[in-house]
C-alpha cells in the first residue's frame, strides 16, 4: 500500500469518533493557552472532532505529563493524546534533565499502549522563542500541527 | 471535560487522606532541610495533608532516590511521592551521569507504577543556586511547589 | 560459522519474499522524498523485492515514527522496517531532544520485536546536509543504503 | 514516620547479617584496589558486615559491571551491591558513551531487582583525579561512602 | 568469596567449551577486520576456545549490531557475545545519536538476557584514531582485549 506523499498536515482528514486527550502543564501560561487553545480549535473546526470528545486536563509542570497522562489514559479510552508544557533554559541544569526525561518519558507510553502520544512540548532557550511558537508577535502556533497530528495518528493507529 | 486553566500551584485542593512518601538525599544538608520542610508544610498547611499521613524517609545520596522510593513503595501505599535532593556541579563529570540516571529513574517509578512521582531535584551549577531555590538568600522554596504538586497529581491520580 | 567480511552493502542478496514496511515522516518532503523512492527502488531493482510487498505509509513527523511504525505494524506482518525522516536544528533545544527519543524509540522496537527496523533518520545541521544525504547537489542518496540492510536484515532475520 | 535528617553517612548502622556484593571492574587498578578496600573496610570495621557475608567479584572493565552484577545475583541471595569502577576521559568518545550506558545500567538493576545497587564510578576528567577520589594524594577515599550507603540501603530495603 | 584482584586482562583463563557470537558491522572495514580477527584470535589461541564454536556473523552498520545480535541468539545459544563496529564522527549529528542508542542497546541485550555482551565498539572522532585502536599505525588492537573479556564474562556467567 502506498498512500502517497502529502505535505505535514493535510487539513482534509476527518475524525468525528476520535477521542482526544490534551493534557498541559501551567507553567509559562501565556504561551500554554494559545498553544492549548490551538491544538483544540484545529482538531474541532478542521478535522470535525467533537467538542465533547477532547478532554483537556492539566498537571503542574512539564514533568507531570507523562505521569498525568498515564493515570487519566487508565479511566477513560482515548485514540490519540497531546502532551503540551513550555520548557525554558534557565541558570540551573534542570531544564536539560527535565526535557529529557519528559520526551523520554512521553516517548515510552504511545511506544507502550500504542496510543499516539503528540509531543507538543517547546524546549526553547527563551520566553520570546516560546512566545512565537505559541502564535504570538507573529509566530506559527505549534498547536495547530499537534492538532492535526493528533487526529491524523489517531486515525491511523484506529485503521490498522 | 476541561477543567480550566489555573496557575501553576492551585492552593485551594484538599488532600486530607492523601498519603505522602517523601525521600530525601542527605548530601548538602543546608538545603535539603528547608526544601523538606517547605514540601511538608505547604502539604500540611494549604492543602490540608494530615502529618501522620507524609512519611519522610531518607536515603544516602540522590543516586539511591529511587531505589529507595521503589523499596519505601513497597510496603506502603502512598498517593504520592516526592525525591528531593542536591546535585552541584563538580569538577568531574559525576553530576551529569548521576543526574541523568536519576531523573529517568524517577519518571520511570512512575510510569512503572501510575503514582505520581514529583521531580524534588535541583541540578545546579554552584552551592549558591541550591541555597536560592531552597528559600534561602532571598529565594523561592522549591520545596512548596513541590508539596502542591504532590498533592495534586495524588487527587488527580486517585480519582481516574 | 563465518559468513566472511563483505562490504558494506552487498547487492547480490535477494528478497524476493520479503514484507517491508517503509514509514516516512513528511517534513522537509525535498528530502524525504528521494530518501524513500532511492529505499524502494534500491529494494526492487537490485534486491528483487516485490512491489506489492512494500508498504509506504506516512505519519506527520519524525516524533511520530515510532509509534506509527508499532501501530502499522501491528495489523501486518512486516520482515523489516525502515523509519525515515529528516530532523535539522533549529534555534531552539526541539531537534536534540527529538532526535534522541526517535533513535531510541527506533532502537526499542527492534529489541521489543525482533524485526529489524532500520534508521533513516537524518539528524542534520542545515538544510544543505539533509539534500546532499539524500542524493541532490551530488551526493549519496543514503536511502540507497537503507533499503539494502532492510533486504539483508530482514533476511538475516527470517533465517536465523 | 519522619526518621530524622542525618549527615551523608551515618555511621551508627549495624548490617551483622547483611550478604553484600562488590563487583569491582580492573582497569585503573591503582584507583581500583583503595576503592575497594576502603569499601569493604567501612562495612566491616564501622558497620560490623560480617568478612565471610561480603562477596568481592571482579569483571575487566567498568562495561562488564552491569551484566555481571546481574549474573552474579542470579546465583546468591544478595541485599546490597556495590559496582565499583573508574572511567577517565580519553581523546575518543568511548568515555561518554560508556558511562552512560553503565550508570544507566547499574540504575536499572537496582528498579528491576529491588536490590539496593549503589554507584562506585568514577566518572572523571583525568588520572589525578581519580587517585584524589580513591582515597591517595591527601583525597577522601569514597568507597567509605559507598561502604555506608550498601550497608543503609540493605537494612532500609530488608526492613520495609 | 573474593576472587583476588588481578590485571585488566588475565590470559590464564581457558574456555574449550564457551560457544562465541561475534557480530561485526561493515562501515570502515579497514579497522573492523584486524579487529575481528584481533577477537577471534585471542579467543583461539589464548583462551583455547575452540574455533568451531565461534560463529562470526556481519551486519551492515554499527545501528543494526543490536537487532542483528538479538536475531542470531533467537537460534543458537550463545555464552558470551561481542559487538563489533566502527562509528567516526562526521559533519552531521548522525555519530551522537547512533553512538548512543548502539550503546544502550547493547546494554540492553545483556541486562535482558543475562548473556554478556562485550562493547566492541569504537566511538573515535576521525579515521585516525580507529585504525590506532584496530592495532594499526603502532597501536593496541582493542579486539585482543574484547575477546579476553568475551571468554572470562561467558564463564563466570555460566559459572554462576
Amino acid at each position: 500500500m502506498f498512500e502517497g506523499i502529502k505535505g505535514p498536515n493535510p487539513s482534509d482528514i476527518q475524525g468525528p469518533d476520535l477521542r482526544v486527550l490534551v493534557v498541559h502543564a501551567r507553567w509559562n501560561l501565556q504561551a500554554i493557552e494559545p498553544l492549548v487553545k490551538g491544538a483544540v480549535d484545529k482538531m474541532i473546526n478542521h478535522h470535525a472532532v467533537k467538542p465533547e470528545n477532547i478532554d483537556i486536563r492539566s498537571v503542574p509542570g512539564s514533568w507531570e505529563l507523562p505521569v498525568g497522562i498515564r493515570s487519566f489514559m487508565a479511566s477513560n479510552r482515548y485514540d490519540a493524546v497531546i502532551g503540551i508544557g513550555v520548557l525554558i533554559k534557565g541558570s540551573t541544569m534542570h531544564f536539560e534533565y527535565i526535557s529529557e526525561a519528559v520526551v523520554h518519558g512521553l516517548m515510552r507510553i504511545g511506544l507502550d499502549t500504542g496510543v499516539p502520544v503528540i509531543l507538543g512540548l517547546l524546549t526553547v532557550l527563551n520566553e520570546e522563542q516560546a512566545l512565537h511558537r505559541a502564535g504570538l508577535n507573529g509566530g506559527h502556533n505549534h498547536g495547530d500541527d499537534w492538532g492535526s497530528a493528533a487526529v491524523e495518528m489517531g486515525l491511523k493507529s484506529l485503521n490498522n
